[in-house]
This record gives structure tokens, sequence and C-alpha cells, in this order.
């Protein structure tokens, strides 16, 4: 089968390729093509499994691209390319742009093609559920983003269910939880202090807390998040009816849980690495923030997340702490 | 003030515009202008008190149009143009270019005039909720749409949210119940029944029934609609917060209860007119549509609807049954 990556060049869309190339098939259907497109920059090269692999630079929202990535027909298009949070809401053309305009461009360019319905898995956001929040999100709540980001993610949501109840396309959305731990080096994400405080203690380096320990948080590990794409693009979408985007389970935790969960599989000296410096600014964002969701939905359709947050501390250091040899036992 | 009409030759418009031409002002404020503008006809001629009143053939879907309209900067926009919902699901293109394009081109020429944010009223839809509604649908439900129209209704709203948010305008959405009685000939439209079991026997011609006396719908008249559409467009809307479109209130009735208002207003000969045909292609549609709404959220905002069918028939009477003079009692 033929597998289409857009936004490849990212955190996730590097792990899904790296994935889909390690295991040379996608469910249990053999990978024969694989292309990797992004915009911003040529995603990495791989030595894959896979008999023809091919990586391209192409922006979805200039006209023409689209029809150029589909024009080969792939069997399944994962689109994990957008503006994040932070661009969209600095840059408000950029924001729709990208995250709406490029969408329709996709979606279009695959209805224009006759009998051609592939599955499209395109990686939505919880920044599509807005104030006033419940307690606990579940997937038939309102859809009120309160970013330009959110909104275009709810509109692409509304697209993706039309498209697919019309029969153009066989899609599904997949709300993903805030991915941690992220590799790499820290960023200004107002949400990044929720990798650093388990990444930067791992690598022996000092971080700063800004929040306080009774902050309560959504995440999956980037492993998870490749899990649910893959999942998401071999589901029997006769499951979904009309409603084909998905709150993606996950582990909600305090800080100060990630913090224990860091001391058990680092120990103390890990955690001493933790400052805590409040910083008022990203305490209020976060206070805005939705805390926890309902996936029973995704659950009963077989979407899996970590256990706990010690789970996800493991999963970075198998998979991403540098010079940790994969399989073998854990720092502490 | 100057107010543009976008969708004038409508029923709704039509109503809204010789309304505003009544009045001379909208409010408070008198009117020095009103724009009459649609798509496929030419608004009909008015002989207002305003000052300047003028109807423009204009199709908002075409590059520039919106450009045009609202070049001098209106105070006051009415967005009514839509391709209908039967309409929007033959011809995928047309709905998509007209009710999703059409609109983002009016909030994109709005956004384009540095200083510029004039209240925006938008007539939104029912049909952005879906199955598997709650008995009583609330203004916190979730935009589900089950056809391309409510789709593009509901990205729509988002949009207006959005546009609201950042101060390029200021936004209004107003989801209008089915309005009834419909003046003139009947419909093809699935929901035609509700307005002509009314509306024909009041023209002492028969009518047939096509569902069960025990189909609950919700109401409104044309007159309140236009009640609607006057009040959101002089609302405060730091009233609304983030969350721009509402619910708006009607009335929810049997069948049975429409003909039991018929009788009491216009007598059992009336009444006879009505034929029971039972068509069960129209019975499963209907059974398909929600059948009431909470719409606290807009009454306590000063939304009115009439308080019972009864009402809705006399408004019917004195508004819209040729040959009966406004102001004279009831035809029974």
């Amino acid at each position: 089968m033929h597998v289409l990556i857009v936004g490849a060049a990212g955190m996730i869309g590097r792990k899904l390729a790296a994935r889909l190339a390690d295991d040379g098939a996608l469910g249990e259907r053999p990978l024969s093509r694989l292309t990797l497109a992004d915009a911003v920059a040529a995603p990495a090269a791989l030595a894959p499994a896979v008999p023809a692999c091919e990586a391209v630079v192409a922006d979805l929202a200039e006209p023409g691209v689209a029809e150029r990535l589909v024009a080969s027909r792939p069997d399944v298009v994962f689109h994990l390319a957008a503006v994040v949070s932070g661009e969209a809401e600095a840059d408000f053309e950029k924001g729709y742009r990208v995250n709406l305009d490029g969408n329709r461009r996709l979606l279009e360019a695959i209805r224009a093609l006759a009998g051609y319905r592939p599955r499209l898995v395109f990686s939505s956001s919880i920044a599509v559920f807005g104030a006033p929040l419940p307690d606990v999100v579940g997937d038939g709540d309102l859809l009120a983003p309160l970013t330009s980001y959110g909104t275009q993610k709810a509109i692409a949501e509304l697209l993706l269910n039309d498209y697919s109840r019309r029969g153009c396309v066989d899609g599904v959305g997949i709300r993903l939880p805030t991915i941690t731990v992220r590799p790499g080096a820290p960023n200004l994400a107002a949400s990044g202090f929720f990798s650093s405080i388990v990444r930067e203690p791992l690598n022996g380096l000092e971080t700063r807390l800004p929040v306080p320990d009774t902050v309560t948080h959504w995440h999956a590990s980037p492993r998870a998040a490749v899990g649910f794409l893959l999942h998401a693009a071999t589901l029997d979408t006769a499951l979904l009816g009309e409603r084909r985007c998905l709150t993606m389970p996950g582990v909600a935790v305090t800080v100060a849980g990630q913090i224990e969960a860091l001391r058990r599989v680092a120990g103390d000296a890990a955690v001493r690495l933790i400052r805590r410096e409040p910083d008022e600014a990203i305490a209020r964002i976060v206070a805005g923030w939705p805390r926890a969701f309902d996936a029973r939905r995704a659950r009963r359709l077989g979407f899996r997340a970590e256990a706990d947050f010690d789970e996800i501390v493991r999963v970075y250091v198998e998979d991403d702490l540098p010079g940790h040899a994969a399989g073998s036992p854990a720092v502490a």
C-alpha cells in the first residue's frame, strides 16, 4: 500500500515515518510506497524497509500542491501539517491559509478524483473545546474554541465529517493530548514545562517549574501518538457513525504526580534539578486549559494511551534519551 | 445610520427591509441609508422613510463583491443570504461556494478595512445540531450537523466567533426556528406542510397533512424572525462573551396543537380543509429533526417569540392573509 504523510518533518511526523519504515507495513498490509511531504523542511531521509520512499518539500496551502500529492492515489493519507497555536494566533492570515485553506485544498483534491476514497487521518486538537469547560470534557461537548488555531481545527473536523458523509473520503480525526515528553531542546510554548520538568533532569540539566504542583494536565507520549495515528488508519470506520472525530485517551496527572513518577524512574537526584520559579503569566494561561477528558469512545474503539505517567517517563527513556540503548533498563 | 441587508430578496429579507423602511430607524438611531443586496433577484423597490435606499444585484461569492458592498462602511450588516438546505445537499459546490466562501469573503472584506468594526447579524440555523439529539437541545450542545448546509452554517458560526474575538467584526449569529406561517404558494420543502396546514385553510384551500398529529416541531412567525434580527442588531454584545451564536426562542407544538390553534382562530370549516395523507418518506425525514430547544440564553438577552401557536396564526392573518386589512379582527 501507498502511504502519504503530510507534515512529515514535524516531531510526530518523523516518528510516524520511522515506525512505518521499521514495520514495512501498515496494519497487515505491506508498504509498497511511502511519500513524506512537508512545507518547511525536507523530511529526514529514511533507510526504510519500503520499496519506494520519497521526500518532497510541498506547501499544501499553495494552489496545485494538494492535487500533485494525491495524483498517485495513496491508500492512506496522514494529515499532520499545521501552523501551531501560538503562530496561528500571532499571524491570522497564515493560520487560516495553512490550517483551513490547506485542509480544504487537500479534501477538494481528493474529491476531484473519481472513484478515489482514501483513509484520511487528521490530527486535530483539544483546542477545539473552550470555556466554560466541564471538569471532564466529553466527545459530545460543544466545539467552542477560544483561539484561531482551535477554530481552524474545529472547522477542519466539520469538513472531515461532511466530506466523509458524502463519500469523498474515509476520514478519522483524532484530538491529541499534550504530547509529553517531547524530545529535543526546551521550546517557548507555554506548555513546554510539562515536558521540560521530566526531560531536562533525565539529561542531567536544571529546569524551572513555573506553576504550582497542583496543576492537572492531560498527557500521552509521542509513541502513543504514533499508535493513535496507526490505529486510526486501520480502524473500521463504520463504527464511527457520523462523528468521525474523537478525543484520544491520555493520562490526567498533577505536576506533583509527574515529579513523583520522575523520582521513581530516575531517583531524588533528578528531582533536585527542578527549581520552582512561579510565573504568573504562564500559570494564568494554563489555568484556562481543560484538565481531563472522557475518552471512553476512543478506548472502546481500541485507542490505547499509557496507563500512568511512570510509563510516559519510561517511554522517553527508551525512545529518546540520548545515549540510552533501546531495551536497556531504566536509568534508576 | 447605514444598514446593509445581504439576501434582501428572500422572504425574511423583504420583511426586514419593509420594517426598517416603515420605522425609518434601527433601535433609537434614524436610518440615513439602506442598501438591499441579493444575488438572484433585485430586491423589491421600497418607498421608505429613509433618505437613501438602493437595491443591488450582487453575489457575495464572486470575488470583489463583498469589498464593494462594505466599501461605504455600513454600520450594521444583516447577512441572510444562503443556499437552502435541500439545494446545498444536491449541489455540493454551490453550497460551499455561497454558504462558506461567500461568508468568508464578507468577513475578510470587513477585516481589510482598518478601524471598521460593524455589527454583523448572521442568520444561522438549528441544522447545526444533529443526532443523537437530546429531547431539548441547548445552546451548549455539540455542533454536529448531518447535512452540508448545517456544516456550512456551523463553520460560519465558528468564523463569526473568531473574527469577533479578534475585533474584526461585532458579530451575532441567530439560529432561527422553522418560520411558520410562510406566506405565498406551498413549496416542496419537507417542512412545507407545517405552514401549509395553516395557510391553505385560511385561504379557503384544501391541504394535505403527511405526518401523524403527534409530531412536535419548533416554530416562530416571520414577524418574530424580523424582531430577532432587529434585537440582534441593537443588543449589547458584551453580554454574549465568547459565544456569539444563539438558539432563538420559539413555540414547541404538536401538529394537533397547530390544528386546534387554527380551529380557535378560523373555526371548524377551516380545519375540515386539512386532509390526512400519510407520507412515510416525509414522516421519516421529520422524525430526524430536533423537536424543541432550550432558548433560555436568548430569552434572558431579550429575544422574544410568540407565546403560543394561536399567536403565530394571528400574525399570519394580520401580516400576510390576502385581503385582510392589518388591524382588523381575526377571521373567526
